[in-house]
């Protein structure tokens, strides 16, 4: 049974599930090359341990980008996409016992997992050893591909739900669900803590979450950029400084500084020359996926016993932590807030580097477009 | 002051540091050409916190071969390798507090260290950060260069010097100096532990270490080479199986099996390939050079948040800890024993692979050389 908000106001009572119609209006693409349009959808009908989620919010991740352009090949037409999603829960499913309606929430990249596997039942359901589900583009359980975030609503399992504390707003908590685990989980699985040094390597996105994370961890935090242009934010970030990485003799004087360096940046890089910036028994983590496989001298790692390691988003629990760090940190992503109708540009400026340093979709636009 | 067992014999009495002639015979060569010859060299003067070590047995690590065959460059000559060392305490300096005359003892790679640099205070003097002397090749403390075990006598600070439990032969603890800690350092810092399952890769001098090592801390041990010829070899080191790479559909069918995989092999291999075969979260340690770059696509680390490292031998509180646990567990290297004129012929039967699985020089062949 599935009570909702809407069924209360207009009914006064409660409504079955049977008779719940979960209707949506999404940002859809027909093919990788047409613009978004605005499409009405079902979404799946509800299960008994299912959330009705109002989105308020939702995030603009690259991985959108390259999977609604078809850059990694399997998109599913047409497509809606968004795995940083925030918002209100508007009905819950019989045996719902985390969640009541009109408690703040929010969903990541998964929406499910076996829940059985070594890796489910450690808090890893981002490892899920059968395969979690994506939040969009992905084979749900029922069979159809799941639709992503921007959209009104969407209807997730329960366990894939996160709290998003009363601190923090749902345009700057939206991002955090992806960008803010993806760089959280690193940063908390190899205990960065006080007094460390660490290297935030590339200032988009994840970067802006790294700095922000790794500095209220207590960590000297210096960002590596190829300039010093984004050296202002990087200090409001949280940052102590930034380096240029293209500086003659940079890789020279910076050898074994660092305990810690969180690598963002999708490009290829001369991965032995950033090790040497490593101490002994140092890590690299890196959460960016270049295009092509890159160069590594095992002495790199082997002088100095260190470590390379790679990252993809964290666990429910871990998520939940990250959202709880971040509001008793008192910070959030740093966003610019778009409607509906500005997603296509908003794309384009992603690839061209050119936001500080998310973009978050208001869906409360979808009303007016 | 040093005490002698020679003194005391000769004298009956003790002798000072001044009146000290460290005398030794070594086998050495004076280019990478050379054959090995039957030298004599005054050791360094010995300090007050030095202990003398009559050399009962000297592995031969693959090392020694690619620094005196100059392969690694920056060889001095004339030289002596080694730094699997093992004997006993001949005479003491004045301030030494943890040897006796008489005190079974192992030197390893590592003769000295500044002693004072965050790592070496952490127990890591391999990685010493004002750089730790090596036992051969190395520029020690007075400007001289370090000459190796395969000698009869060599003169190391008394912090370097680790006990050989009695339960260890000579011969059989001595490449435990290297091969032992070199594998022991991973998989204890990585806490290989029963119920776990781990691959070595590659069944030589390292590898075999490293199978008896996962196998007594309880792990499950598989051994992965090219071929079967080892697999009976590889049982009596307690692997449970052994299984070969080449064999068709092997990357596919082991994908995703083990916790933890050692490379011990010095070639270029399909790391991507390797990286599969780990479990979610798990971790590929290297102590082997291949002399080239690797390829490594990122996804391979970021899918599965696997880890890869490499290790440097390890500390001389950890190569304690390494010889006890040997000692305890009731095995040490398996070795073929050769005599000093043996060892020109032992290094191309070592590069050729042909040895189970360490060549060590019995050092009382000097007397009949």
């Amino acid at each position: 049974m599935l009570k909702t908000i809407a069924n209360m106001q207009h009914k006064g009572g409660e409504s079955t599930l049977a008779s719940m119609s979960i209707e949506t209006k999404v940002l859809q693409k027909t093919s990788p090359d047409a613009p978004f349009e605005i499409a009405t959808i079902q979404r799946r009908d509800p299960r008994e341990d299912d959330v009705v989620i109002a989105i308020k919010a939702a995030g603009i991740c690259h991985s959108d980008i390259h999977t609604i352009r078809n850059e990694w090949g399997e998109a599913h037409f047409p497509l809606t996409v968004g795995h940083e999603i925030a918002g209100v829960v508007e009905a819950v499913g019989s045996k719902v016992t985390k969640w009541q309606v009109g408690d703040r929430v929010g969903v990541g990249c998964l929406v499910n997992s076996c829940g059985e596997c070594e890796q489910c039942q450690a808090g890893f359901e981002n490892h899920c050893l059968n395969g979690a589900v994506g939040t969009y583009n992905s084979e749900d359980v029922d069979g159809t591909i799941t639709q992503g975030g921007y959209a009104q609503k969407v209807v997730v399992n329960e366990n894939f739900v996160c709290r998003i504390p009363d601190e923090l707003d749902f345009d700057v908590a939206a991002p955090l669900l992806c960008a803010g685990i993806t760089t959280y989980s690193p940063l908390a699985a190899w205990k960065v803590e006080k007094g460390q040094k660490v290297a935030v390597l590339g200032l988009g996105g994840l970067g802006h979450m790294g700095v922000q994370i790794a500095a209220a961890k207590g960590a000297d935090v210096t960002v590596l950029s190829r300039s010093l242009k984004k050296a202002e934010k990087a200090k409001e970030l949280g940052a102590v400084r930034t380096l240029a990485t293209t500086e003659e003799g940079f890789f020279k004087e910076h050898r074994g500084e660092f305990d810690f360096i969180l690598n963002t940046i999708s490009a290829n890089i001369d991965l032995d020359a950033y090790l040497r910036l490593l101490k002994p028994r140092g890590v690299m983590a890196v959460v960016g996926l270049p295009p092509e496989q890159q160069k590594l001298g095992f002495g790199s790692l082997i002088m100095g016993s260190k470590v390379l390691t790679g990252s993809n988003i964290g666990g429910i629990r871990e998520t939940q932590e990250m959202l709880d760090f971040c509001a008793e940190h008192g910070f959030g992503a740093h966003i610019e807030k778009i409607g509906v109708n500005d997603v296509d540009a908003a794309y384009d400026r992603v690839v061209a580097g050119d936001v500080q340093f998310r973009f978050v979709i208001d869906t409360a636009t979808f009303e007016q477009a």
